[in-house]
């Protein structure tokens, strides 16, 4: 990394545990430097120090602690501040919490202003209509039509439901009337005049977490961001066991829509109310999934997904009034829900596709971008070919298939470092350990390699008498485990322990991606000194530590590419489709270019997922 | 009328009361030669003498009753044959009975065939798709648009609708399936092969009668008719009774349109049950109807039609799916809802104005249609421009505001004749009288015009001591009455009196239609004697008489104009709609082309109104 070099009048601040520094004047706030570094941090009240949201642990020069921090942070909390309250004074420390940056997708909506030029598909038109009379016996319709036409608006069509209420509304104000244009159809007929209110969602809808973004559809600006845990999560963790839950169930489809129907309503309610907009001036709303979700989200019964040969019902994008799937926006407004590509690449990667911008023809670079959520998918580029495939590789970094495993919530050990002999955890909410979550399970891994108590196969050695290490190696039947966190540290005094089984099953995680990639990279006809460019999104864009995660090969090594993080950059591509129509017609283009490569169906997949499971850089 | 000339084997069939003849061969049904003479007369089930429906009274050399006819027909009935199953063995003398005609458009729909080429905007694609496995995951949706672009059908949509049951129904039969395609849409995907099962319904919304006309869409062919009352009408006869009906309660509208719905619902059992065909199996169904009727079909509010300046809420046409309206054919069927013109001129009269073909420009002749149903609307075209308006006429003929006025149905009084000081009525139903509908009142005030019991300005004189009607004409208050059936030949013995109110409702209807056309014709810039044909549509077409219409000059006289009966024209244009794409463009073009006239707006109008109150022609 460049060595920053100081002005009179900065000061250096270093995050933890990136190292990453950066230069800020004196008196700025740190939320400004935080959002200048690009971490990916959420500012849910947009820095007014109304939410208390933005706590992070720092050490060094800050101002005195205002009375909203004090209101907001108990005074036990050491170092403890709100960024968007504490001014710079020296040189800072910071360490921002996994917590504040998991599902936010921050980072990606402040790309998304430079990367797309803001064009929405939604407009309004204010108009003042001559009133009717026995010279004038014009109807209410043509009497609007007529008069967009002279600001050079024709063609649209009106839905049914708009015309029952239109004879009551432009009399409300004395045919004054804001009218809500869409592309093809008029969304809405408003009394008086209601420019500058023109709102939309870009809703992100992955399989354990549901993250909506509200924007100024004028301004392209971002207002709010929420985030809620999908509720279909009660029903299944993964998208098999969902689609298991509806099959023999009558009403099992319509029960997982409308769960998740309803967790979109609660984030249209916090959104509207973070950002004091009313719902009725939300018009449009565009959605990211994978292929399943989509399909539970539109009630389309996803079960041919789960059965051989895995065929998705559609894969076009749809577009729906928002009554229409009950979303409670404008009940005119439009739903965008992306194309996806195949039974499991779905929406979502379409986002990320568009978001990273590795479609376009012109470009020279070959980049690979790999999106780990709940499953993982690796999608390779070459001037505007794109090849692509999904692994099974996410369940074991949610939490699913691991022993102690859990999603990165509170009690979740997210961090561990081996220092000195001893073992520093980082639980989510700072108490005791309850179990441990995908990015802390990548650590201990990466930990547990370094200390060489399991080796490159995975195995977990035996504890010999004089290894530092000896009380924690236990042996449960046949194989090893090693004690993360002891009883004393842990909630309820039982232990975290990591087994054999757990290793391997982010060993067959690991395995799954690097078989994927390398059998994508032969598809192409390039190896891996060729890849310009790897992009990670999803969890490695946020909670997972790239270092453990390079150390113990889980992306193999390119020699020559530069690797970057782009976080959720699905959300971001839902972001652009809704403040751009270029974006939605470059979104539908993408779709139909991919190949997708169905990666069961290839003869090296076993063996390059065997090759694969050995630990360290490969 | 042209003398026929008569041939070896042909005998006269006279019509009566018309007196019009036409020949016909030996062995001939009598309904071949009914429908040869194109009286308008209905055979529900197709000639099949299934439905007992086509009774005549004939007199004439016929052949003896089938056993279809002894099943329907009681013994008593003397000369009453079912006109499908008699065939002809000498000259025939035959009476249609009025009830047979009215509401039913056979007439004009065997004149569809020959105005519009039949080529439906829905056809059936049966296609054998590849089933899927892993060289081949393409997903529903796609496989069968894939194998549509073969077929040459590109760039439809499909409802989200439809898209739920695409993965069900495409594996019922194998991936052999049949697509139902719209103009834009996919409206079907149905298993196995379904082509030749493409039905569509023509329906004329009136504000008393709701017809409906099922057609084969591949062939034009029609297959049943059904007529029912508006089930609105037990709310108000007229339109303004029932937007009042509405003003003040909540539900009002919904529960008008609900009762059209439902209208139209038994209707479509009806006639699906007539022609064998499952309602599934119905995709599309057209609409005409006045302003007021197509805004209640649509649950708009038409509260401003009957408002000063009196303006529609929509003139447009409306494109819905059934579904959308709860009409049961099939679900993804699509409702094309006629444009309306104004307030009181609505997809009726575009109907109308489709049938009679009076809007193309290559047209050299002066043309004016006069369609009265519960309205009276005038069109009068030249050379491609039409204006129209609209008239109060109607009431008086469907018998609001006449004392003892009814709808032409059981017991009303729907001929009346005076011969040889006797008065000959003809009851509908042939039981005894009850009261008198629209025709009846036309035939009586046109005998007593003739025994100049009434003057030219509609007085009713008193009685003078030698008049052989003495006994007939009472006083009543200050003004004089006519007894039309005596006590014996009444119900429940009350008199049917013909009041001086009755007579001067009539001639309000009169003057109303008189000031109309001249209105129009002034706006046109012609004079009476250049118009080359009336055509007379609605009641005119089916149950008034003609000859008395005449008479009193309901109709002014136009001295070089043919005039020329077109029966429910209406009806007609729906049908056309319904078989024929380019027939729908045409009613798009009529209702933009044509120019309304509010003859409250004209000066002239009270005047013409007075002038034309005159009984003779003038």
């Amino acid at each position: 990394m460049k060595k920053n070099k100081k002005r009179k009048n900065q000061v250096r601040i270093t995050f933890y545990p990136e190292g990453k520094t950066i230069l800020a004047s004196m008196g700025t706030t740190l939320r400004e430097v935080i959002q200048k570094a690009q971490t990916g941090m959420n500012f849910p009240c947009g820095g007014r120090g109304l939410c208390g949201k933005c706590k992070v642990k720092t050490e060094g020069g800050l101002s005195l602690q205002t009375p909203s921090e004090q209101k907001h942070l108990s005074s036990s909390e050491g170092g403890i501040r709100l960024a968007c309250q504490v001014r710079i004074e020296g040189d800072v420390r910071v360490e921002i919490s996994p917590l504040s940056l998991t599902s936010f997708p921050k980072i990606l909506t402040q790309g998304a202003a430079s990367k797309v030029k803001v064009k929405p598909d939604i407009r309004k038109v204010y108009l003042a209509l001559p009133s009717p009379d026995l010279e004038n016996q014009i109807d209410d319709l043509s009497r609007i039509k007529r008069e967009l036409k002279k600001e050079g608006v024709d063609g649209l069509s009106v839905d049914l439901s708009l015309i029952r209420e239109l004879a009551r509304v432009i009399r409300e104000d004395n045919f004054r009337i804001t009218v809500v244009l869409g592309r093809k159809k008029i969304l809405g007929i408003e009394k008086g005049d209601t420019r500058g209110k023109n709102f939309g969602i870009a809703f992100d809808i992955g399989t354990t977490t549901v993250v909506g973004v509200l924007l100024d559809l004028d301004t392209g600006e971002e207002i709010a961001t929420h985030a809620i845990l999908n509720p279909q999560v009660a029903i299944g963790d993964d998208v098999v066991t969902r689609i298991r839950f509806i099959q023999p169930r009558r009403e099992g489809l319509r029960v997982l829509q409308s769960e998740i129907i309803k967790a979109i309503n609660k984030i249209v309610i916090e959104l509207t109310k973070k950002g004091k907009v009313k719902k009725e001036n939300v018009y449009k709303a565009t959605f990211v999934g994978n292929t399943v979700m989509q399909h539970f989200l539109l009630g389309i019964n996803p079960v041919n997904l789960a059965l051989y040969p895995y065929v998705p019902v559609i894969t076009d994008s749809v577009k729906v009034s928002a009554s229409s799937l009950g979303v409670r926006i404008n009940p005119h407004g439009e739903l965008y829900i992306f194309p996806n590509i195949a039974a499991f690449i779905g929406g979502d990667t379409v986002g990320v596709i568009l978001a990273t911008s590795i479609f376009e023809k012109r470009d020279k670079k070959i980049r690979l971008a790999v999106d780990i959520g709940t499953n993982g998918e690796i999608v390779l580029s070459k001037k505007g070919r794109l090849v692509c495939a999904s692994t099974a590789a996410g369940p074991a970094f949610e939490g699913a298939r691991i022993s102690q495993g859990m999603r990165a919530e509170r009690g979740a050990i997210e961090k561990v470092e081996f220092k000195n002999g001893e073992i520093k955890i980082g639980v989510i909410g700072g108490g005791k350990a309850r179990g441990i979550c995908g990015s802390g399970l990548i650590d201990i891994s990466s930990e547990l390699l370094k200390e060489s108590i399991i080796d490159s196969s995975g195995y977990i050695r035996p504890a010999k008498d004089k290894d530092i290490w000896k009380e924690r190696i236990i042996k449960q039947g046949k194989s090893n485990c090693f004690v993360l966190s002891k009883k004393e540290e842990s909630e309820r005094g039982i232990p975290v322990i990591i087994t054999q089984q757990d290793i391997r099953e982010l060993q067959l995680a690991k395995g799954a991606i690097y078989a994927g990639i390398d059998i994508l990279l032969e598809k192409m006809g390039v190896i891996r000194d060729e890849v310009d460019e790897v992009l990670l999104a999803g969890a490695f864009g946020s909670y997972i530590n790239p270092d453990s995660a390079c150390s113990i090969g889980l992306i193999p090594s390119f020699p020559r590419a530069e690797i970057r993080s782009v976080g959720n950059a699905a959300s971001l591509g839902a972001i652009m489709a809704l403040v751009s129509s270029e974006a939605v017609k470059k979104a539908e283009r993408i779709s139909t270019v991919v190949e997708y490569v169905e990666l069961a169906a290839s003869p090296h997949f076993q063996d390059k997922l065997v090759e694969g499971m050995e630990l360290e850089e490969n």
